[in-house]
């Protein structure tokens, strides 16, 4: 597959206008777009995501990287949209398709992780899925260091970048860093996670993963899901504008993840793999 | 069943203490817990959410009513935690027992809406679930009316009491008012849906729902689940110190559910049923 893919530009479908009062004055809003995506392997349903439209085919590789359904982009044959497009043109249907000879079996990483017919858009199945984590990854043993201004910095950094958040004020944004703070892969989108899993999609179709000595950005905070998805990237830091969630911190901890949060001007709390920190 | 809930106390289960660098100098943060919560019907899995601890019976009950599969505290048995609890103390797993004489039929709602092994954690299942949620509730005719000054000034009501998130930062909050601006309940949870869910089980706890002539505040940013969720809880106004997205406009338009969003100090903008504010 591997259609080329422009790293650096954001979605161009992100925004729809909607009609507003404010102060007894009607306007026109721009409004971040929020749709669902169901996401197919081989014609079956794996999961439905409320997500901004633009990079689905990131999206849903990413996704499947991190639940490891996928282990690189040779296992994919395509990845296209199906069925018709809703009213405002988004395709909500992505399917994804193995290479010759390669077979995905998502049912037995869903349906043998618990028996449930409702579980997370993002992949997060408790306590037992830390369990299958550590079982599936090994403890990152990056040896890249960084100083925590510069961690710091990289939330700024991102930050300048959102612009789809700069028309909408709605959406959340995750980018890659290289150790220099160069921006290499920024994405907005409504859900936290599903910026994540854009990034990751783009690593993948990039032959970039694992990715080794890189940091990935949060606007939102930095909870289980989304230190999870970084583990399995093998990307060795995770920083963020908001909190951690204790589980996040755990998880970090145990997978040799450095985790920073609270990122604010030059500073930044470090919760996890502080060893990695330069102060 | 019913236990008393005290409306207004919020959790005392939701903050752990874990040790950050900061300037190179080690301290003891709070942070807010995240754990995952099974929610079990009659001891078969429908759901598992990332929710703060503390709640659990509002947010198992609020969950199932938004989805349709409890009608009221009356459906209800017990709702009680089962299994072991974590290393820190949570509780896991909540099942909820049918009162004598009634079958909740969860798998139908659940599969019959699509035959998908993994679906959102907020019950999303995307248009499709739209034209469900149309086919199941009828438009808001409530006929309250409010001034967009006060719908904005509750966001900062809610604001005062986020004891939770005064601590820890990273909890997101919803909470129900009435009319005149008196605060009715609040809760925090680290997903703005369970915070939703909470604040409706607790409505369903104490036989008040359908919640006419209310206000639901969200901290976090409004979109098609927490409209949903005040949709068939009857709740007429959901104001959001956030942004509004495309499909929660477009749900609140049709179900005439009041959505109001950016709310600052005295202004909001309003983006549907804008006929109940008062400029």
């Amino acid at each position: 597959m591997v259609d080329n893919v422009d790293m650096l530009v954001p979605s161009q479908r992100g925004v729809v206008e909607r009609s507003a009062v404010k102060d007894g004055a009607t306007s026109v809003d721009q409004v971040a777009v929020e749709e669902p995506l169901e996401i197919r392997v081989a014609g079956d349903a794996i999961s439905i995501t409320m997500r901004t439209p633009g990079d689905d085919q990131e999206l849903a590789l990413g996704f499947l990287y991190a639940e490891g359904v996928i282990g690189s982009v040779d296992d994919v044959g395509s990845a296209a949209h199906c069925g018709r497009p809703s009213e405002e043109g988004f395709g909500n249907v992505i399917d994804v398709l193995p290479a010759p000879g390669i077979a995905l079996a998502p049912e037995r990483t869903f349906a043998a992780r618990r028996g449930t017919l409702v579980s997370s858009a993002c992949g997060v199945c408790g306590r037992l899925s830390i369990e299958d984590l550590v079982a599936r990854c090994t403890p990152l043993d990056d040896p890249s260091r960084m100083t925590a201004a510069r961690l710091a910095r990289l939330c700024t950094a991102m930050r300048e970048k959102q612009h789809l958040f700069a028309r909408t004020g709605g959406v959340h944004a995750a980018a890659l860093f290289d150790m220099s703070g160069a921006l290499l892969v920024l994405r907005e989108d409504i859900g936290r996670h599903n910026a994540v899993d854009k990034v990751v999609g783009s690593l993948l179709l990039g032959r970039a993963l694992p990715a080794r000595a890189r940091v990935l950005a949060v606007s939102g905070r930095a909870s289980f899901e989304i230190v999870q998805k970084a583990v399995v990237a093998g990307i060795p830091f995770v920083t963020s504008v908001s909190a951690a969630s204790s589980l996040a911190i755990d998880l970090a901890s145990r997978m040799n993840l450095t985790l920073a949060a609270f990122a604010r001007g030059e500073t930044v709390n470090v919760y996890a793999a502080k060893e990695r920190v330069v102060f």
